[in-house]
């Protein structure tokens, strides 16, 4: 089901075509906020938008407290996000220490509970709670590190229900993922992009970046990885490296660096479109989308307003176009849409093939 | 199936019989040093058998390294234990980052797989190699703590096999342990003797005790312990705090503090013999001894020869006779057998309810 028209017989660049891409954790800090949370999201979605993600699901998280944890903080996020979105976007609801008795009362109108790391370190009957209050047929989000992980897997493990560990940033933390998955294959993960290509060794201050030899073995295990994620990382980076924070940090470098990948050989487009879309529409159970993403593989990508944890340059893949429901949203890589037309994604259907239009070969962009 | 024979009105000391006792983590750091080790089982195994133990399983370590570690090393256990031993002994073998491949070599002449704490802190894949080579229907004994103990709890529920957690620490640790007792009885654990009486508050340089906190945690939940014993946490507090270490540290302590608790209205008889006889001998799958332990509730005890974490006095409780297969073996809470007749159980049969003769009547003592 993966569509790919080579084109290098007909032009210098190749252009490929992508089902439109899902951000699974994306990082919108303010967007229970009604007073700042409109603008943010609206800068966050047209660049998602731009960089060839369709559907944004909400990281209930600002870099260290949680954002979203009940009906009211759900409903101002729901009011900030009404006419203010590009893209489809979907919410999560984060477990805290408080909540237990109350968040399952979100349940119908988010995707996931999110378990904040920060939140959460060191807090094993609140977190058994958390689950065990939560509906099994939704999905849990954890960000649980070294000695927290192997507490949310025996957990979820206990509980018999899916869990998504988020973010993983170290070999040893995949490496009991990939125990678990053996037999259990209701454990998913991702890895946050950036992390499998800047390292402690590009930026020995951010130790939440992986080590050379984590790197290494991620890219080893890439299908023990079941989703790619942006996540709050570039913003952690740059906090802890002094650089300028801004909406959207890192999310158009998400295909130039994949890109790059493929063009080394480590990486497939197919791994792409199933990290990217196929498998977190799985693991959320989110409803299909009329959405194609052209991609120009060989337009050299330039960093322009954002920094970003990857600044060695030479990248190229650049997004030409963005159509949803045959409708060009974005053009040369610019938001081309008008209208703030993304649908909050808030009942999820349960996963299924419905009947896509056929994506259609698309005209030569001929650069 | 407890015989407990009050006599307070015919004396004004109470006797009881107990089964004879099971010292299910027996702490002779010397068992396989074939010079050293045959004197000091003499002396542990004598001391053990005044305290109302019959048999002895033995850890595999030292205060910091492991000691049985693979067939060459349980033949020199064998070796000294041999006519060196007044109770019964079992061995266990240690798991370490070597042996996964051939640790399992010696499962028939063990009771268990002893996994110690410093030898394999945050080790998961060697831990994981280390399960899935040893038989499942031998136990396991894991000294994880804290970080540890969820992992290894994963690791045990993912390959579906019992798991033993010994010397419990603190209230968050036995807490996981209740949550996982919940869902999968097969988990079963031990507290150390002394933790149940001694806490940071005595020795604030020793970590290894509990909290107050900790401590009241363990006595409300007495039932999610499935056993007590002694371990090595008397030698290690002794170390710490500059204490004379010697064999049989603290194993004469057991009876007078759980009797003093049983005075206090915090412990019955019924549960020390549960904790020290009957879930031993169902956990480690031990055979039935003929063996019984006459005890005076009311003797006042007194530490003699060695230091103990345990000073505070006020104890009573003190062996007047052991029998075993019929003969004093112990008498007045000394040593009368002349013989060592200790058995090696390193074959061990499952469980089950052997015709024991019938725990008889024990003559009055008249103190
Ligand atoms: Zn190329
Ligand atoms: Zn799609
Ligand atoms: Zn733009
Ligand atoms: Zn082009
Ligand atoms: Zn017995
Ligand atoms: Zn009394
Ligand atoms: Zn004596
Ligand atoms: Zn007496």
């Amino acid at each position: 089901n993966l569509e790919v028209s080579e084109r290098d017989s007909q032009t210098s660049h190749r252009t490929i075509t992508l089902p439109g891409l899902i951000d699974i954790a994306a990082f919108v800090p303010n967007i229970s906020n009604v007073i700042k949370g409109p603008a943010e999201l609206k800068e966050a979605s047209r660049v998602a938008l731009e960089a060839g993600f369709v559907h944004c699901q909400l990281m209930s998280r600002a870099l260290r407290s949680p954002i979203v944890t009940d009906a009211i903080s759900l409903k101002a996020a729901y009011s900030t996000a009404t006419d203010s979105s590009y893209t489809n976007y979907s919410f999560t609801v984060s477990g805290t220490s408080n909540n237990p008795d109350y968040v399952a009362e979100t349940s119908k109108d988010v995707t996931a509970l999110f378990l904040p790391f920060h939140e959460l370190k060191s807090k094993f009957s609140i977190v058994s709670d958390l689950l065990k209050n939560w509906p099994i047929d939704k999905q849990v989000i954890a960000e649980a590190k070294t000695s927290e992980l192997a507490s949310i897997l025996l957990l979820a493990s206990l509980q018999n229900r899916p869990i998504h560990i988020t973010g993983v940033s170290n070999k040893e933390d995949l490496s009991l993922i990939m125990t678990v998955k053996e037999k259990d294959t209701r454990v998913t993960c991702d890895v946050n992009i950036h992390s499998l290509f800047v390292s402690q060794d590009d930026f020995p201050e951010s130790r939440i970046l992986p080590t050379i030899e984590d790197q290494e073995f991620f890219w080893k295990n890439l299908d023990a990885i079941d989703a790619f994620s942006i996540g709050s990382l570039p913003d952690a980076v740059a906090q802890v490296t002094g650089n300028k924070i801004s909406v959207g940090l890192g999310v158009k470098d998400t295909l130039p660096l994949l890109l790059s990948a493929v063009d080394a050989g480590r990486l497939t487009i197919e791994d792409i479109v199933e990290k990217l879309h196929d498998n977190p529409i799985k693991i959320f159970k989110l409803p299909q989308q009329d959405a194609l993403v052209e991609v120009d593989m060989d337009y050299p990508f330039k960093h322009t307003k954002r920094w970003s944890p990857y600044m060695k340059g030479g990248l190229n893949g650049g997004v030409e176009r963005v159509i949803i429901n045959g409708e060009t949203v974005v053009l040369s890589g610019e938001l081309v849409a008008t209208e703030l037309r993304g649908d909050c994604i808030s009942t999820v259907a349960p996963a299924q093939i419905v009947s896509v239009p056929p994506e259609i070969p698309l005209p030569k962009t001929g650069t």
